[in-house]
């Protein structure tokens, strides 16, 4: 499989997450997004809206959007399983992982921080991610106190899991973290397991 | 069932879509959005996150993210299914669903078009929504280009078709429409269908 992506894109870093987990064989090309290596005329065949990931399959497919990538890796290679059995766990775990990946992360990715600098100041752009980011993850720490265990449902990793640790990233990357008991146990036990060290950004290849 | 949503709220419309396809009865409780109805203590303690919808089940469960509700209403009342019976084709299907979920909704949403303009001008607000829907939509329309049929995936209804339907009232609103074949074909063939109908903004009880 070849992984399109960059190592800080948090929807790459993801499918990073969840290809280690399953022990998958993976190779990446990178895409440097600030200098727009994304929207090439030979990237936006294989990917129209021109954003990273893209994963390609052995025969040539090629898969888009990193929740859907995510759910396809887990039905074909389900060692172990990161969508839960029943569908009322699944609905729960699903929304979780959207909070993430509809909601906080698609309104402060680096696209359009650039959109809202241009229109405002340069500074606009990094206080907007941190509004966002420290809202969505204040209301994701909410849910979580009902649902998390070891990790964000119950004690097994999930999809909810690969999409909370990205965005902690960011979150640090912008001060926008809280003091969050559910938020930093799930990561502290997330950042124990070796899948998680290997998708980090900073162990990337493409890595500065 | 309890839909607590918003007439004009695309969520929602893809909720009331789904429900009516599958036959499904359900009373609804309406938010005004530009009041923040949603921010309400009440509403927060079914949905921390103060985002419509919510789906209220008849045991009191609540569901949230309406991408997640789709997947469980689909897994739970199959007829018509909504999200196909492969795992490569799912994955395509919700990646469609996701570039109008996760890409272009979330950054054009009333909440992030009050902010945009608050930080620049009346204005900025509407011309950024059509930009960023025009742009979505574009590539959505080279993806359906190899996929679509009567629908947006081949020739039976799909959850991609139920993000689509709502988006483009949206893509109407702030004038984004393109000259696009496969979309426009497909958002006629869904306008044709009883439950489009019922499901659109202005049949709901709370339209002005």
């Amino acid at each position: 499989m070849l992984l399109h992506g960059f190592h800080r894109s948090s929807a790459s870093w993801r499918v990073r997450i969840a290809l280690g987990l399953k022990n998958i064989e993976f190779e990446q090309k990178s895409y440097t997004l600030r200098a727009g290596d994304q929207r090439q005329d030979a990237y936006l065949a294989l990917n129209p809206q021109g954003l990273v990931p893209s994963l390609e399959l052995e025969d040539g497919t090629t898969l888009t959007q990193s929740l859907a990538i995510l759910e396809y890796l887990d039905e074909i290679y389900p060692d172990p399983k990161l969508v839960p059995s029943t569908p009322l766990e699944r609905a729960e775990v699903r929304s979780l992982a959207q909070i993430i990946a509809c909601d906080i992360h698609p309104v402060q990715n680096l696209k359009i921080l650039q959109s809202i600098s241009a229109l405002t100041t340069p500074e606009e752009g990094p206080a907007w991610a941190k509004r966002v980011i420290f809202e969505g993850l204040a209301a994701m720490e909410k849910r979580l106190e009902s649902v998390a265990g070891a990790y964000c449902f119950g004690d097994n990793l999930t999809i909810a899991d690969i999409c909370l640790i990205p965005q902690l990233g960011n979150a640090k990357r912008f001060d926008a973290m809280g003091d969050w008991p559910n938020i930093n146990r799930v990561a502290e036990n997330c950042d124990a397991l070796d899948a998680f060290q290997k998708a980090a950004p900073q162990n990337q290849p493409d890595a500065a």
